[in-house]
């Protein structure tokens, strides 16, 4: 819930209330460990290791978190693996609650097959998030969080359900060709952001936070589930880097060179990534959060009748 | 000199004999140290560190990298930092040297100031180059190595010398308008690749490959050196995983379940990142390196002249 909650705070509507529908239908269709119990199933060296049981990532990241930070001050950089879980939420908020400990960090994790390789014709790769934040004294972090996939399936989603057209160049339909109709591209594929580069981090992805942690990729997370329409069951990792250990000495408190390289960037009227974010947030927290007669009688519907209602 | 030799060898002009002027160049102003003497400068924990004293990069790496692949092997993943390096190669050398040891690894660094942030108007990043690379048995490892600009410098080169328009949405000149004149995107910004996506890892480069190693930024190292036509001096970042430590023993092979990926992504049509260069490095190795009239009378002119000539 808290994700859900801060996705609302931040205006970050496609992982908002709308997620709670499919959350539901995840675990009525049995495909989440509503009791799960994540342990601590290895710890060695540089790596961290929790095993989910099944249950959604968020309670495992929770647990894996305070012993990330540690490792990294302690060794320089620190992953922490999370295998077994299911996974509805944003990177972002993992990212925030790392930063908030003065690491920077770096998150992935395939998603179930649902783009197209660059070149290629049918749905493979998963909409792949990649998320790093980098932390800032008294205001929020430097953080990104975005699909590879030119856009988050969410979105997607949302046009589906607002019957809005795609922007061009955002997916293909079943038979390999560009459309804009958002029903055609979710039974067809996405295409990556960034044409072949982003295809190639995607791919990265699909090695670093499945082959190589030893859990689904996003073609078999889709085959395991079978549907796109539950939330997807795989791993993910999430890399701690201590800027401090990193920068040993050298000249220049690395946190201070950051911030003339942030004021740069937004000297010349470029925008930090998460701002708008931020900026919502900041209106949340004075305002409190307004969501619309839609998502209204939805949250009725859920409470009225649970699990019965999706 | 090798990897010169490699970028030839796998058709990679943007690598090859064409950054022998700027490597001379660099070194007539005085701005490497042609007998530089790499060393450890610190060893702990995950991260191991060089200070190239100066020298082109290449030296260093090759210092640190045996020492890399052990620490991955004994923690799972380490990172390697070289400082005070003067940089002028692709890092798909690196990667490869890493790869064939049975890592998986990754690679960025700053270059100097030539990238707009998406956004924004004027140089502030640099072309930034990420890499990454997945061993695979008997056969060239899965391997990535791209500039975060849309373009690479050298590609930009390549169309000035040539006297060829740039591709639309490259650049923009220096009043911040779009361009396709090579010169003027030289002395104006190139931009980033993926619009946003590709700004926010570039700036992602900045922070762990420049301020958190206390090495030089993109707009530092243009400041230090007052000029673009050197080879540029800052630091770099290698990280290197051992996906048999982070599988853990877990179901399937990782480096099986790569090739299954690596099947399907190949299986649909679509082209894995460096085919292109691994099959002109086929061609090259039985048939040798062909170089233009041009290259030719380059070197031929290097030789006679030697540091006169640049």
């Amino acid at each position: 819930m808290r994700v859900i909650v801060a996705g609302e705070r931040d205006a970050c509507k496609s992982h908002g209330v709308y997620r709670l529908e499919g959350c539901l239908r995840t675990i009525k269709a049995g495909k989440v460990e509503t009791h799960a119990n994540p342990v601590f199933s290895a710890d060695e060296g540089a790596i961290l290791r929790i095993d989910a049981d099944g249950g959604f990532a968020n309670a495992a990241f929770e647990l894996g978190a305070p012993r990330l930070v540690e490792r990294a001050h302690e060794l320089g950089m620190a992953a922490l693996v999370i295998n077994d879980c299911t996974h509805f939420s944003a990177l972002w908020p993992e990212i925030e609650a790392l930063t908030d400990k003065g690491v920077a960090a770096m998150a992935m994790c395939p998603s179930y097959a649902s783009v197209a390789p660059s070149g290629g014709t049918a749905p493979l790769l998963g909409t792949n998030p990649f998320a790093f934040g980098w932390p800032r004294k008294d205001q929020p972090p430097y953080v990104f969080d975005f699909a590879t996939s030119v856009a988050a399936r969410g979105e997607i989603e949302l046009h589906r359900q607002a019957g809005k057209p795609l922007p061009e160049g955002w997916a293909i339909d079943r038979e390999g060709n560009p459309t804009t109709d958002p029903a055609a591209a979710l039974e067809g594929a996405m295409l990556p952001f960034g044409s072949h580069k982003g295809s190639a981090i995607s791919t990265m992805i699909e090695l670093l936070a499945g082959v190589m942690i030893g859990d689904l990729t996003s073609p078999e997370a889709l085959e395991a589930l079978g549907t796109t329409t539950l939330a997807p069951a795989h791993g993910e990792l999430i890399l701690a880097f201590d800027p401090t250990r990193f920068a040993n000495g050298r000249p220049g408190d690395p946190f201070e060179r950051a911030e003339t390289l942030f004021e740069a960037i937004a000297g010349q009227g470029a925008r930090l990534p998460s701002q708008r974010r931020f900026a919502a947030r900041k209106k949340s927290l004075t305002e409190g959060i307004e969501l619309s007669a839609e998502e209204w009688s939805m949250l009725e519907r859920l409470k009225e009748k649970g699990l019965a209602a999706v």
